[in-house]
């Protein structure tokens, strides 16, 4: 009975490693090179060919390579009682809301001002920050610590969610108060599971219910936001401009309008990159539990979506 | 009797406006329109002409209009007898630390890197962090504070001072233990007083004692670093860039190397800025106080230097 890692265009070395670091005599097969597909009992996907799936006739578990599962979920040939688990790891919130921190800050203190005032030797001590008023949008753990680690900071932070909440730390607006949260706000932060609900959900009439010059940070998905509406809500002034680092195709394609628009920062799906290192243990324990029929770890409730 | 306002090259009507609306009824004069010297008795500085304070007869005290008082310190004309009193302002400190955050996460997550990658549209998903262990020196408010909110945020951080310190909530190295708080760290933070002992501390001896590219963020005074050595260190390795807020010569001068120098990252002095409408209570707090020979708060200790 084996393992088996399926995430083209990556090198699965690392994961091998990791993984026989905890359970030296684990067997694991790594696709395209699977010769023995009956023997594979657990999959460990990341944007796995759709449809791949149905090769293994004795498959008992999937695991995602990531946090996120949307990649899985979307694919019809995963069969609906198949249970998924995903990673949960410290290290990738700490990555993610590092790099939330540093956009926030990079557009309250007005970084790329200051980068542009170096290259022409202009001086210019005049309003040195934007006064900024946080929202997130996705509030579980992701979302969660963004808001904490800033709140500590001695930010302004409100959070948005699907939900109603009955009691949260910070001022929480629920999909129904969406003008609401977005008047109260102007630095915009995706931290949303990808669901049907949130697909596209930053588009051209969420930005237009912005106050003028919001400043929007995706981290969570490329299908959260309709790209070509993306530049018009910037050339319109509802937003001010943009760091992202997720697309609707990754790698981001070359003739991409985003890559010459000064106005979006761009980094290549690098905010939260999950630690091998970290991960193993959790999927070595999920792999011994699916074997000794025992209730799995982070396990995904597949109607939240994560 | 009146306070004088001597603050040449910038715009003292937002001080005025403050300070008014603390107390509508105060006598203000203005450098260099003071037409009654004798009237003076409080003179609120930042980068007074040298040896000007002989003008006044009848002055008893001196604010300075920021955190700094080197600038004050530093002038031979001052009476050793005279009191100095400071802007001491939790604004000054949210914004330093933000500043220094901000640096910290831009070099750990390597914002210069991405940028270039964009301009070239490079998609590279390796090693997207810099693993960073933040030394501070100076570790009183503002270090204190910069300590804590990276600490909070799960970064390894260590402080040095010149005093020894019998309890510290972080590793704590004192002047003899340059070198080993040196060995510790690959982000050096200056934020130390300006004073005799420190002046000229950032180095080529101290670059040469740092592990291989460190970086250097410099919020303190321009005066700190020798600015000659700066691009050499560079360019032998021991430092890897810096971000720079503060400048030996100020507006930094059309021809300084360090504006065409792209591993050195320039802010025209804003890390911090005195808010007027924070620091005017305090200052006219001790005009009362002096007026009425009561304690002074914020009081500068000449031999501290701060």
């Amino acid at each position: 009975m084996s393992l088996a890692i399926i995430s083209p265009g990556r090198n699965p070395q690392i994961w091998i490693d990791a993984l026989r670091k905890y359970d030296p005599e684990i067997k694991i097969q790594v696709y395209p090179e699977i010769q023995h597909p009956e023997e594979v009992e657990m999959a460990l996907l990341w944007q796995h060919p759709r449809g791949y799936l149905k090769t293994f006739p004795n498959l008992k578990l999937i695991s995602s390579l990531g946090a996120g599962v949307d990649h899985i979920l979307s694919d019809p040939a995963v069969p609906d009682s198949m249970p998924i688990v995903r990673i949960v790891d410290e290290k990738l919130t700490w990555s993610m809301t590092n790099y939330v921190v540093m956009g926030v800050l990079n557009f309250h203190r007005q970084l790329t001002r200051y980068q542009k005032d170096q290259k022409r030797k202009v001086w210019d001590m005049t309003n040195p920050e934007i006064p900024v008023r946080v929202g997130v949008m996705g509030v579980g753990a992701l979302g969660g610590d963004v808001l904490d680690k800033l709140n500590y900071m001695g930010f302004d932070v409100v959070g948005f969610g699907f939900s109603e909440k009955e009691s949260f730390p910070y001022p929480y607006f629920s999909k129904k108060q969406l003008q609401e949260f977005l008047d109260n706000i102007n630095v915009l932060v995706c931290l949303l599971p990808l669901t049907p609900d949130t697909e596209g959900i930053l588009n051209k009439n969420l930005f237009e219910k912005c106050q003028k010059g919001t400043f929007l940070i995706n981290v969570a998905r490329g299908k959260h936001l309709v790209e070509e509406d993306l530049i018009p809500a910037i050339d319109e002034g509802y937003l001010s401009g943009a760091l992202l680092d997720v697309y609707r195709v990754e790698p981001l394609p070359e003739e991409h309008p985003f890559w010459e628009e000064s106005r979006i920062q761009l980094t290549p799906h690098i905010a939260s990159v999950t630690n091998p290192t970290a991960a193993a243990p959790q999927i070595i324990e999920n792999f011994k539990r699916m074997k000794s029929n025992q209730a799995l770890i982070n396990l995904v409730n597949r109607d939240r979506g994560y």
